[in-house]
């Protein structure tokens, strides 16, 4: 099929999936009676999906039912009893955002191709590295936090070596990225494609509550050097992806000025913060950092993808990445060339992503998405103080210190018992049973998880996102719903 | 603002963006007699924008002119005289995929939240390890050509030294890519970005039509070795940017298969050949190759971003990349956890990619698909032919090889002037100038280069993409328009 866009039976596809996202409610708080998921195991799906690619073409019937079935056996993200990710739902204006700049098919490599969307990244990069408190800087929307994490490293391997760029790293001491043992994966990641390797991945130990120890990054740097190895890269997380813990920036920052470090802040989940008067303490000392990575897809709940990176050394990002392609970077034409701000980022081309974040930011104003912020915190707030004073569950920390609220559900069987080796055995096991019974109903979806390194096995990790709002109602429902779901277990 | 899906006024700005997309025939062919583009150099443009981000919102009005004016200042890529980069327009079946997996907002990384699009992503990926003739592989979709590259070298280190995966390259001989003159920057950055350095990219010649010199290859594999270093990673090009050369693979695999060096082919661009039974001979022997990168947003028009890495070997980019996170990847699911294939990528959270090009594939059938690639090329033919044959143009190559043709313009004052470098210097400035007219009427968008290790000037590179399909008018219109505006050069 192909649709004509000069009669009026014209865009009937598009039109298609405006009736769908509306019809299911796919961006607005949705009808909390619907299942958050109508569950397939993968081989179940396969032919109900009967996915096929052929000579031949679909007819606009057949057309329609493939979206109608997408949108019948995928996760509602957007369901408010989606808590399963460190991201949910979106709203109106953020896909309204997404949706032109899709439609307008736009690479962002040069203002001559990338005009508008040129500007508005710049425009809301500055407005970013104003709002997290930098005198000046620069920055980038790339794809995913974990690509902003190995931007950082990248630019602190660069300030450490600048021959880097033309040799190579061989020959040199192995140099050392210094990161906590609860933060992202992506920094090793980063580091086994940097040559670097993950075993120059030095961990250092965080408190109970998974934050950072200042005290033992010391200790990690000097023992590093000690074993002839140079250091060049610490990485404070600001939001960590299970407790929701926030390192000490200030005072890693005092090692880092110390120790001529660069400070990477990996804020993707906890930078939100930022935009609260009341929560923003957790962040301060943010504006000493180098780079500092955040997800705006995450807790705010911007359309996947938008991720940003701020760089507070100017021009550091165009020295380090630069290619001058003469393809595509000439400099004979006839613009102010300094706009095209493409061979600062390591992607050639590069999707509008910058776009759908302004729409969101201008729309709501920072006012609205400050409250949403709030209204994230103080559900989790309330989520725990339930939970601490109700039978069968137990928090893993005290206080919540971000949206992340962490717990074990204790079935009544098990409430009486000693807690030997062997009860937490059976506790670890209820998760997953509980996991899959609440995706097989559908009725709600929430992480689990063990942290083997703090010797804590499976347990529950509820999140909040801005949007939906998380009522007093929902946190109930989640408490209620597990107790329901896991008495008999 | 705030829209509200429960009433009937609801979904307004997303009905907006829609209505924006039919009157401005953003995914249809254009009304030929519109502008390309409404050029306004960048300072002209900020005060039109009048961005700004505050802590109040705007209303229905005045985000409804925001939409309006992205689009009316936006460059129209949808436009059929748009041949500025290697990409174009994009129809109505990919940009419904690519909203509809926007509204749903999912993540690519496990089949527990990405339940459809993992089985989706998983069976284009089959579709494309057949169509490019593999007996068996694997695959991805990554944010871009430059990324696939680099995933490319990545693999192929790990392959030559998996231990490096832990311990990183410090200490080793130098190891070596190798790639053409004629390749993509992207080469470059990755072995910047992996420890590898742009000085140990070795640079093979290329012929006078931009293909890859087998012979020299062997010899700069030898002279690498006689330094001390180590080669491991040939890239050959399928489609260069300039040219749309196509390096000589089946040679290029026969001494990769002698050295033992991982073939990587960058066919981001020519790729799409591989749909058309005319023009896949450009393309023997990529069935050899140990990775593949192929960018289905370039020339076939799939919305951006869409870009697939092939991989030969089964597992090898689960175990090259693997980092086994306990929060996303637990072992102890319910469900078959072979279908989380989040950890065979670099990325962690990452964009739904495939399922655009699913509905792209299906809807069209692969015979359609055909006929636009036969399409693209016949105009290139044809626009070749006739600049040949006409006074004031002369073709750079006398046949395209892909659908890139390139030429210069030469005004009547310097047609019978004795071609000096003088004259050549001339000539490198018809170039721009005829760039800066098209663009600030609006007429039309193509871009121009140098090659400088060719002692190439300036010259105008007129590319064809699949949608909007080229007609000979619209190739008739090209160089009448160049003739028109550069007439008095």
């Amino acid at each position: 099929m192909e649709c004509d866009d000069t009669t009026e039976s014209s865009c009937k596809l598009l039109k298609k999936v405006l009736d769908l996202v509306q019809e299911e409610h796919l961006v607005a708080d949705a009808d909390r009676s619907k299942k958050v998921v109508e569950f397939k195991h993968p081989r179940e799906l396969q032919p109900l999906l009967a996915l096929n690619i052929g000579q031949e073409g679909k007819s606009e019937e057949e057309v329609k039912k493939i979206l109608e079935d997408v949108v019948k056996y995928s996760v509602r993200t957007g369901h408010p009893h989606f808590y399963n990710q460190l991201y949910a739902g979106i709203d109106e204006i953020g896909l309204a955002g997404a949706w032109l700049s899709t439609a307008l098919n736009t690479n962002q490599y040069t203002f001559e191709v990338a005009s508008v969307f040129s500007l508005v990244e710049h425009h809301v990069i500055s407005t970013l590295v104003k709002l997290f408190g930098l005198k000046d800087g620069d920055g980038i929307f790339s794809p995913g936090g974990s690509m902003n994490n190995m931007y950082g490293m990248q630019l602190a391997k660069y300030r450490h070596f600048k021959d880097g760029k033309t040799e190579g790293i061989f020959g040199r001491k192995p140099m050392v990225a210094l990161t906590s043992d609860q933060s992202h994966y992506s920094i090793k990641k980063a580091a086994n494609w940097m040559g670097i390797g993950i075993n120059n991945v030095v961990i250092v130990a965080t408190d109970r509550f998974g934050r950072m120890i200042p005290q033992a990054l010391k200790q990690a740097i000097n023992v590093s050097k000690e074993n002839g190895k140079e250091p060049f890269f610490v990485n404070a997380t600001a939001g960590t992806t299970v407790f929701g813990s926030f390192d000490p920036i200030k005072e890693i920052a005092d090692i880092c000025e110390k120790e001529k470090l660069w400070l990477h802040v990996d804020a993707c989940w906890g930078g939100t913060a930022i935009l609260s008067k009341k929560h923003k303490h957790n962040l301060a000392g943010i504006e000493r950092a180098d780079s500092i990575s955040w997800n705006p897809h995450k807790m705010l709940g911007a359309p996947l993808q938008c991720s940003a990176l701020i760089v507070k050394h100017k021009g550091l990002l165009h020295e380090c990445n630069s290619a001058s392609a003469t393809y595509l970077f000439q400099q004979d034409k006839f613009y102010d060339v300094s706009f095209d701000t493409g061979d600062k980022s390591f992607q050639c081309g590069r999707k509008v992503d910058a776009f759908k974040f302004y729409m969101f930011l201008t729309t709501h104003g920072l006012k609205e998405l400050e409250r949403r912020v709030d209204a994230a915190f103080s559900a989790s707030l309330y989520l725990n103080k339930k939970l601490k004073s109700r039978e069968g569950f137990r928090p893993v920390l005290e206080e919540p210190q971000c949206t992340n609220v962490c717990f074990w559900y204790i079935p009544p069987r098990l409430r009486k018992e000693t807690e030997s080796p062997e009860w937490w055995d059976e506790i670890a096991k209820i998760a997953p049973q509980l996991k899959e019974r609440m995706i097989t109903k559908g009725v709600m979806m929430v992480g689990y998880q063990p942290i083997p390194i703090k010797n804590l096995c499976n347990f529950i990790r509820m999140v909040n996102c801005c949007y939906p709002t998380a009522t007093e109602e929902d946190m109930d429902f989640v408490l209620n719903t597990i107790d329901t779901l896991g008495k008999d277990l």
